[in-house]
């Protein structure tokens, strides 16, 4: 007998998700040892982290670590980890999760759009009252963020026909869609924005950038007759109290929020019964770990096939 | 001076919807008789009726009438008046009235499969927690009725992900689509949907279509655990009995009905209140009548330069 062959091993730290779904593909390789935080009997065998919210002590000590696998598409929970360690860090880029966000993000426009909210009252009042509507091609969606799921989703708003337009850190260009880049192209990006739909990555430079600044320079004549916010990124990109404000002053006419900060919401927050607010538990792109965990697993086994690893995240930029 | 052109006079039998916007695009026209209904000082004059649940006595008695344009896209409304001329019958094909059609199903399906009344009713009972969700491409969605609404509302939920399938009287291919037809057709069809959207027109043979046997054959053990009814199409197509048994009986988990029959919907219907029901006061596809009015005056414009009327109705097949 030959000795036997030991893989790189795997350790899953995946916070307040149940860490067995990710580990399945794994359990497939004998030879890959696979640890599940916070047990690592040898934490020489590490090759990578599959992260969610990983505690830093997760990422010490590992002298052979390759790579770090963010669990979400947002990897906010990983770069800002005191202990982050310089190997390359891999973002979860998925058809299933895309496709989530963009079904989220698309049923959250026309629930506004579509004034569902009032058509709901009525019927609990019983009452038949057709209520003025324009068409989607005179509603303005903006998309802040044109990533994978931001372009996506404007994809899908552009074709049922809404004027669709994004923003983006630096300068991008997109067939159909109209782009707006940098701070210098923000204020015009907001001042033809009826629908504000948030799918920018979590940084330094985004924190709490949906707060009263935004909120005042957003369309106010436009179709809906006032604007709408949807937050399908991450909670510490809102300020939870300039939108209540812009809810109770007309500056906002509705808002999705898929997000908080912190999660869960509090029992007690005013989000809960505002008669103008749909709420989720962050559930916008929810994908069934098992996918996504096939997905990283191959990954892994093209990178010790040798291609290069793919959907990098560039630590500076934070994203 | 030469005497007077008269050009070919309309007449307005608009029903419950007011007469004016109708009337608009005409007004721009001094020598063209224009009659609103029941006033019609001389009948002789009158070419063109624009009809929307028009009396009998708006037929009679017309011996120059040349076509009738209907102001809604079904024309079951004309089409069964007992008085009804032998003159070209022409639906309005707008696509403001395609585009608005397809903004209404895509929030319903999407509504139903992204769970938003058990979320609602989670965010009024203050409640943060995860619901099972599984992804478009696992969902499959059959459209009843594959004239210009059915096509365009699957041509959005293809590109969603979801499965689509489409069903009609007569056999069609559609790109992407798989299509079943016929009454031989239709088992096949609704043994493979999860969500039903009955986009058909009403005629003799689908008066009361979706009854008992259609929900008996909906798929059962899907991804989202049963059968939805989206009725964008006429109140006359449903047996509203049978789909609050199918409700009852778990055949149907959810529906989403804008239409009915009588219509309004009267005060004391069980629809008003049902947990799992989204009602809609026949909205899906209302349009603005000025941007219709605009259209249907462009084609009595081109027929009186010698084009042919389009979108003829099939009289004998009711559609």
């Amino acid at each position: 007998m030959t000795e036997k062959t030991v893989l790189p091993g795997v350790l899953i730290a995946s916070g307040n998700w149940a860490p067995e779904p990710w580990a399945l593909p794994f359990t497939s390789e004998p030879d890959r040892p696979l640890a599940i935080w916070p047990d690592v009997p040898d934490r020489k065998a590490i090759h990578y982290v599959l992260a969610w919210r990983p505690p830093s002590e997760a990422f010490t000590n590992l002298p052979n670590l390759k790579a770090v696998f963010s669990l979400g598409a947002g990897v906010d929970h990983v770069v800002g980890n005191a202990a982050l360690p310089d190997v390359p860090i891999v973002r979860v880029v998925d058809p299933d999760l895309t496709t989530r966000m963009t079904e989220w993000v698309t049923l959250q426009v026309l629930l506004h759009h579509r004034q569902h909210l009032a058509y709901a009252r009525q019927q609990a009042a019983h009452q038949w009252r057709e209520l003025r509507q324009p068409v989607a091609n005179d509603v303005r969606v903006g998309i802040m963020g044109l990533g994978e799921l931001g372009r996506d989703a404007a994809a899908v708003l552009a074709r049922l026909g809404f004027q669709v337009a994004g923003w983006s850190r630096s300068a991008k260009s997109i067939p159909d869609i109209e782009t707006f880049h940098g701070e210098d192209g923000l204020t015009a990006f907001l001042g033809r924005t009826d629908i504000l739909v948030a799918l920018v990555p979590l940084t330094a430079d985004t924190r709490g950038i949906l707060d009263a600044s935004v909120f005042d320079r957003l369309a106010r004549n436009g179709a809906l007759g006032g604007a709408v916010l949807i937050n399908g990124g991450r909670g510490g990109l809102q300020v939870e109290a300039d939108i209540l404000a812009a809810l109770d002053d007309g500056r906002l006419i509705g808002a999705s929020l898929d997000v908080f900060e912190p999660e869960p919401l509090g029992p007690d927050s005013p989000f809960w019964d505002h008669p103008r607010v749909v709420l989720t538990p962050h559930v916008a792109a929810s994908s069934e770990a098992s996918v996504l965990a096939d997905s990283i697993h191959r990954q892994i086994l093209d990178f010790e096939a040798g291609k290069p690893l793919a959907n990098l995240v560039d630590v500076s930029r934070g994203y």
